[in-house]
């Protein structure tokens, strides 16, 4: 009889934690960049952490792949054909984009360890760079948006937490380098943390982007292995950005949420109305 | 120095645990019903527990209690001024309604423990049973629902999950009763359990409201502190339920969010038409 339990747990705070049983550490490695951990959990199969921090889990990762990607692609005026994912490396919103039907993705990711990881754990995911219509660079996304010529219809900024090397990349300088690198009509969306526990992560990515945009929108989600629960999505456009007629369904977006997802809880209004107000 | 410790655990499943670092215990009983446990905690201030499961805590109760609350009360045609709760004995559903100005509340709850632990321990939400305008009988909430001959504008049924004393709360009989104590245009609503964890739980809910009501309403709302973070609420009434153009706005509840509230992710969209074919 096994009398020992593993549980892998993430700190939200100090004082709050949600832990996951797991049957097994599958990997965990130091990369030049961050730690990576792996686990195989009971309820939410396999578990990628970066830092401690669950990034997806194979049985909920659909909800945030959905949202960052499904969300501005119906809400381009013209439909996207091209996108830059700035991070991304276990290659679920390039999988998304990819089932869209958009036809050229850059996908720039600083760590190879995590799309080494993501081929050999997420194979489903991470299938999209062995797709002819993705190509895979890894670099650095601040460098490659300054130096690239090339204009997209959506830049897709799925970055961890703006602790090491994402800090950046919820700065207003990268914003407006992304302003430069978009088409017409088209949309730069970041994730922007939990409105709850991370107020300050989101008010750097709000800030942020109404200083880079004349048009700036803030929607949620559910995940239910993100701290809180909930979390936010922060897109940023030269043009308005509103729902198109057509959208497709997932397992979580559909076209009632392309709404509702953008009516925001009195709490998160007080905060962007104090940063608009600036 | 104090090498020691503790944490109080709610197990959202055999495999997945949200644990809040705790100052002190400062109570745990055993009453007739259930087991009540009363926790410091560091984030959260104080936590009410109710078999094992967060019922409420000091610092996110607001959102639990306006979403129960303030929708039905800005769905109605006329402007609720009777009100009955089922459950509730925290006085947090109470206190929102009196402060919307109902003026004639009944509130039924079966464990005189929670209305006694209340009054000590978050007096600001037990005032409401010094109130004159709150009649407060301890007893059965479906006894009381069977035998009385009153109407009401709103029905609150502020209970803990199916499980115990609260699992014929969810039945079909029990809302066809609530049914028949609700005046012209009165709205019952349910909280109706995690989407993600408690399926079971919504479906009893909604398929039991679908059966009694012509006119059945879901909507969502993020609760840091509950399984998931992510919880529903049902509504049934006679007539049609529509957002009234003046409405309060509380800390979560606004205008954006009495509307937004209800547009649900696709997975709760397929369990709902799937009830609604039965």
């Amino acid at each position: 009889m096994r009398l020992i339990e593993n549980w892998f747990s993430e700190r939200y705070s100090d004082n709050v934690q949600l832990s996951f049983r797991v049957r097994d550490q599958l990997l965990s490695v130091k990369t030049d960049y961050q730690r990576i951990d792996l686990f195989d959990t009971y309820d939410f199969g396999k578990l990628l952490a970066i830092d401690g921090t669950v990034q997806l889990t194979e049985y909920d990762e659909y909800i945030y792949h959905e949202m960052i990607t499904m969300m501005p692609f119906f809400h381009s005026v013209r439909k996207p054909e091209t996108a830059l994912i700035i991070g991304g490396g276990d290659g679920g919103a390039a999988r998304s984009l990819l089932g869209l039907g958009v036809r050229d993705i850059v996908n720039v990711e600083i760590d190879s360890q995590v799309v080494e990881i993501s081929k050999k754990y997420f194979p489903e995911l991470a299938a999209s760079f062995s797709d002819r219509r993705c190509r895979l660079i890894i670099g650095d996304g601040i460098d490659y948006v300054r130096k690239s010529e090339q204009k997209f219809d959506l830049i897709i900024i799925d970055s961890t937490d703006p602790e090491g090397p994402a800090v950046s990349l919820f700065s207003r300088e990268f914003y407006e380098m992304c302003a430069g690198r978009l088409s017409e009509s088209g949309i730069v969306v970041a994730q922007s943390g939990s409105p709850f526990y991370q107020r300050e992560t989101f008010r750097m990515a709000y800030d942020g982007m109404v200083h880079a945009f004349p048009h700036v929108k803030v929607y949620t989600a559910f995940i239910p292995t993100y701290p809180s629960g909930f979390w936010s999505f922060t897109m940023g456009s030269n043009s308005a950005m509103n729902p198109v007629k057509d959208m497709v369904r997932g397992k979580y977006f559909n076209q009632e949420i392309a709404e509702g997802a953008f009516k925001l809880p009195q709490f998160m209004l007080d905060d962007v109305s104090t940063l608009k107000g600036k």
